[in-house]
């Protein structure tokens, strides 16, 4: 079915009223979910609600808990996420290093016993909108094996990059895994294969099989062994500086919860002219947009340029939202 | 041949004030090359002073020039290498970003006009030695297509995390690119397939045949779209931040000169206690070291944990050198 943005806002803002966040946090969450929609990103946008009510309902998701300051030394500061809704702990830290980048150049705030943040470039796009450049990370359940490993145990711990530009911000927002189950999942309800390989099969071969992908859960990170250590590597540095859970750690909880993250924020207008800024990233996305395609009728893209056009499309003609996803939302709301 | 760590500084040393830098300079030089050998990168250690020598003789790499600050403000600097070696202003600039964290808790230097800095990962070593994390990257010429293009404009901008450890730093050295251009050319030696694709050939498929992706030089990124737009926005925050060259203004010149480089530090010991942090990490790197592996004899190493064996190795028994490679750096210094 198609949604415009309003409708899912305050069908959304109702339903989580209903599950006892108050007023400010319920729209923070509404809006964060119908964003993450609006740029096409529904996994974790609407698609997500029900899983997340059900943590809610768990207690596993702290509805009246939110990140505080813990530690602090200049620019660098540590919070602790209390287990309170991942995308609040999330909205408040990206706000805090993006204050920390104004007030010192660059910022960071290493949050700790947070819960998942959904679509981690929403937080991008918060620091690019507020001028700010951002590095953010998150770990997360061990979900790949580490390289020359038989089981999963580095996370697909999703890499944020967002640099402010006028014409659109440039936000890199990717899993460290090629591919996430997610996708295996949609390749194989449409009996297809996956374009390169997703993973390891149960004989321990990588493979583009969806359906023996889905037999075990072993993603592929991306570049092979290179993704296996930036994945151990982006886990120790959540973990070290939030003084939080290690993917080690996360792995033995049933469910995935008090996860470690970094927030980094810099102000490039504290010596950079704005305009030559934009001319510069300018002169970049040009030299590659630019690029005769490989094959006939390719295009090439900069990072964030497809999210921008999703969101264009979506504010003009509404969102597509499965129906039966909706119906469950719409189930719980009544 | 075999050489011993003394011999080696000792020419080299003789070697750089033969071609002009001052006593302090060619120690720099002659330790760092040393240095990269005896983790095992003979590629920019040893093998790379010829090349090196040649762009100094060219005047592309001047002598007398190195790093000096251009702007300020509160923990970022920003900094213009004039054209100096790579090498002696990585040294400055990462020694200058780590004074920055050691007072501000995180500190950034953006570093314009620069030459190639061998192996990225000594900075890191450089950094982890004082106690800090370190996220260090560059630039470079295009030489890799972004993914759907045909010709290369994004650079393979070695990227590098580092992080202290009193039984062994934690080092991450990836270039974007899968595979290095000198390791394709040691696989075509061997005449040996890739393991994995490493570049597209002359029909525009991605390739794992060595003397065919050597025709055309278009690297494969890790993660294909992935790496492509890590590239592109690692181009991006260098040549912002620094208001420096980008990769499309790099690829203008005939020779690899004026790169963009950024040298981010931590001081996490500003909050944490260095027990908890190493306990920390090793219970990450004890949980993927005893994974099961894949295939039987397969080890897992943590980022890092090879280089610092090959140090071992080659400080005990001496650093295995191509003789031709030698026979050159003998001439150049006869």
């Amino acid at each position: 079915m198609i949604l415009i943005q309003k409708e899912m806002q305050s069908v959304l803002f109702e339903l989580f009223l209903k599950y006892g966040f108050n007023e400010t946090r319920a729209k923070i969450l509404a809006d964060t979910h119908t964003e993450n929609t609006l740029m096409g990103v529904n996994s974790h946008g609407i698609n997500r609600v029900p899983a997340f009510i059900n943590l809610v309902k768990k207690g596993i998701v702290k509805i009246n808990e939110e990140a505080e300051q813990v530690g602090a030394f200049g620019s660098i500061e540590r919070w602790d996420g209390r287990f309170g809704s991942g995308v609040i702990n999330a909205r408040k830290c990206a706000d805090r290093a993006i204050e920390l980048a104004k007030d010192y150049g660059v910022g960071l705030v290493a949050l700790r016993n947070t819960n998942h943040w959904m679509r981690g470039g929403a937080y991008g796009w918060q620091a690019a909108d507020a001028g700010c450049i951002a590095i953010l990370f998150t770990n997360t359940q061990p979900n790949m094996p580490p390289w020359g490993g038989r089981d999963s145990r580095i996370g697909n711990n999703p890499f944020i990059v967002a640099i402010p530009r006028a014409e659109g911000h440039v936000v890199l927002d990717m899993a460290i895994s090629q591919f996430s189950f997610g996708q295996i999942q949609e390749y194989a309800l449409k009996k297809e294969k996956l374009p390169f390989a997703g993973g390891w099969d149960t004989n321990n071969e990588l493979s583009d099989d969806p359906v023996e992908l889905r037999k075990k859960q072993r993603g592929l990170p991306i570049g092979y062994w290179k993704g296996s250590a930036l994945s151990m590597i982006l886990d120790m540095l959540a973990t070290l500086l939030s003084a939080g859970n290690s993917t080690y750690k996360i792995g033995q909880k049933e469910e995935e919860t008090g996860v470690s993250q970094i927030y980094m924020c810099i102000d490039p207008r504290k010596f950079s002219d704005p305009n030559i800024s934009e001319k510069l990233l300018n002169e970049i996305i040009d030299y590659t947009h630019d690029v005769p395609p490989m094959k006939s009728g390719d295009k090439v893209y900069y990072p964030g340029e497809r999210a921008l056009m999703n969101r264009e499309r979506n504010l003009a003609n509404g969102m597509t939202v499965d129906d039966q996803v909706w119906g469950e939302v719409m189930g719980l709301v009544d």
